[in-house]
């Protein structure tokens, strides 16, 4: 039987380590706080992050890393993006010489614009083969609740991908495989800069038009970026691509979609992170996806006026207004 | 400047004479009853298909469709899909020599299987490369509402698209040319499907995890049975293809949806069809989708497991079980 350590005891890692439990993988789930790893072990809960969620009996839980790489066939990392490179590196020699290293985090470093299967490389001073990226319309809570979702396990490697893909595949969670890590992870940072401005245009009263076409369009910009970037067109029509963005996108739940909302009603950023604590993923993600695009030469029309209402005053009318007067053209969506 | 002639008088053709009216080109919507052509002319609404709708002052109506044809650069076909041939054979002679004719249906036409421009083609006797297709996230009460949204203006001459583009481009309405007309009518006909198996999903309570799967998986098989019949893959990931099905299946006024939620509570189609006077477009097409699909011996999972639930007891439990249980595979997304 195939062993993982799921390391980072988050809500996605917490739910992920019991998808592998309930795809008969033995897993064990390092959690950085000993009071997590505990309660997980006694009470089958992981109360901060998934309260309420059964855990299953199968699900080991440690503080030590050691322990939880001990023997490990796939070492899962779900700690947050911009911590990987400092956890890495305490963890690489604990990791088993022909470990798949698996990532289910999105986004880019900062600094650096690395993609997290780049740090990883770098980090772990692996072959990228060895790399594999999940990823897909995959909302912690709804798997969680064991509902039907499907996903990408992503790797150039394709018989990693098949038994990765075979190590966590349950009634609710189907893996499908890809070979193209870039694309995967290009579409998981890009979206959330697509929900933050689907927000806008919700908190703005448009309804489902509008959200659809932002959606489209923003793939669109997203998948010239990734093909810049080198990754394959058709990825950004898969689970990875279209179908995390949708979800994110729908997601009442979403900080980038609620952050939006309240742009497109008339409040400022400052206003807003006055009376929160959490600032979401798109707000900050959105200069480094802008950083790499001017890198690349590609234009992102969406993104680049969200940046420009988040931080040069632009209001949300006068995105509008910009976005639709723009000279017609083609669809040109990259293949 | 531009005349064009809107024939069919429903809410999409309504709202797409509006459209055509505050892009600058003049329009004449035909209507076959007397009353509503009457109605807009004078109170400038269309009470039973838009109601509360202020339609342009500067839009003609009549019920004469030499009147409305007479001159026309454009002939905009907005008829119920299933009528386009008798409606069409009675205007054929009436038709400019070279207008271009514009196809605002979706759908195939029962027994022959035939999309709206190959119908178009056939009784109008025209070349292929004068009919165009518009099609996109485009809910005709959004657009009437001037909410904001983008749209494909698909034609194989170029010319045409744009010459056609620009008379429908206003500040709320952002037509993108594309050549694919195969690519754009495949989506519109397999989308309300794919809304149907959405709206099953969610009356079994499921979320958007789901709901995003589902989508983008039902857009890759809609987007192979494009591909078997000469369409261009990456149309199916632009406003046609991914942008109308996500407008669709999100949309809570669709029929599709809503009929499928029933059917997701327990509900048989007998009870349905008892309680409304209107079958589901999707609950119509999805068997003309399965005998294309037969035909070029593509394989749609989520069409065929629709059809056993409507038509061969399936429940919707089994159908989802049954799916998640198909064996692993890649993403194979058409390119």
């Amino acid at each position: 039987m195939a062993r993982a350590a799921v390391l980072g005891s988050g809500s996605w890692g917490t739910a992920f380590a019991k998808v592998m439990c309930d795809a008969d993988t033995t897993t064990t789930l390092w959690a950085r706080r000993p009071e997590i790893a505990q309660a997980i072990s006694q009470r089958r809960e992981n109360a901060d992050y998934l309260p309420g969620v059964a855990l299953p009996a199968t699900l080991l839980a440690t503080t030590d890393a050691r322990e939880a790489l001990s023997g490990a066939d796939f070492v899962v990392l779900a700690v947050p993006s911009q911590t990987l490179r400092d956890n890495l590196a305490a963890w690489v020699e604990l990791i088993p010489p022909d470990a798949t290293l698996v990532s289910l985090m999105k986004g880019v470093e900062l600094g650096t614009l690395k993609r997290m299967s780049e740090v990883i490389v770098e980090v772990a001073d692996v072959a990228p083969e060895r790399v594999a990226v999940v990823s897909g319309p995959n909302l912690a809570k709804e798997i969680a609740a064991e509902q039907p979702a499907a996903s990408v396990v992503a790797c150039t490697d394709p018989a990693r991908a098949d038994a990765f893909a075979d190590a966590c595949m349950t009634t609710y969670f189907r893996p499908y495989t890809n070979d193209d890590v870039i694309g995967c992870e290009v579409s998981g940072a890009g979206k959330n800069v697509i929900a933050l401005v689907c927000g806008i245009a919700e908190g703005m009263g448009f309804g489902d038009n509008t959200m659809a076409s932002l959606m489209t369009r923003g793939l669109v910009e997203i998948a010239r970026l990734g093909v810049a970037l080198g990754a394959q067109a058709r990825t950004f029509a898969g689970l990875a691509g279209m179908g995390d963005l949708v979800a994110t996108c729908a997601s009442p739940l979403s900080r980038n979609h609620s952050f939006g909302q309240k742009i497109g009603r008339g409040m400022s950023m400052e206003e807003i992170l006055a009376g929160s604590h959490q600032v979401a993923e798109g707000v900050k993600s959105c200069r480094s996806i802008l950083d790499l695009a001017r890198k690349h030469a590609v234009d992102m029309p969406l993104t680049e006026h969200v940046e420009r209402v988040l931080y040069e005053g632009l209001s949300p009318q006068a995105m509008v207004a910009s976005l639709m007067a723009r000279e017609r053209q083609s669809e040109a969506i990259p293949h």
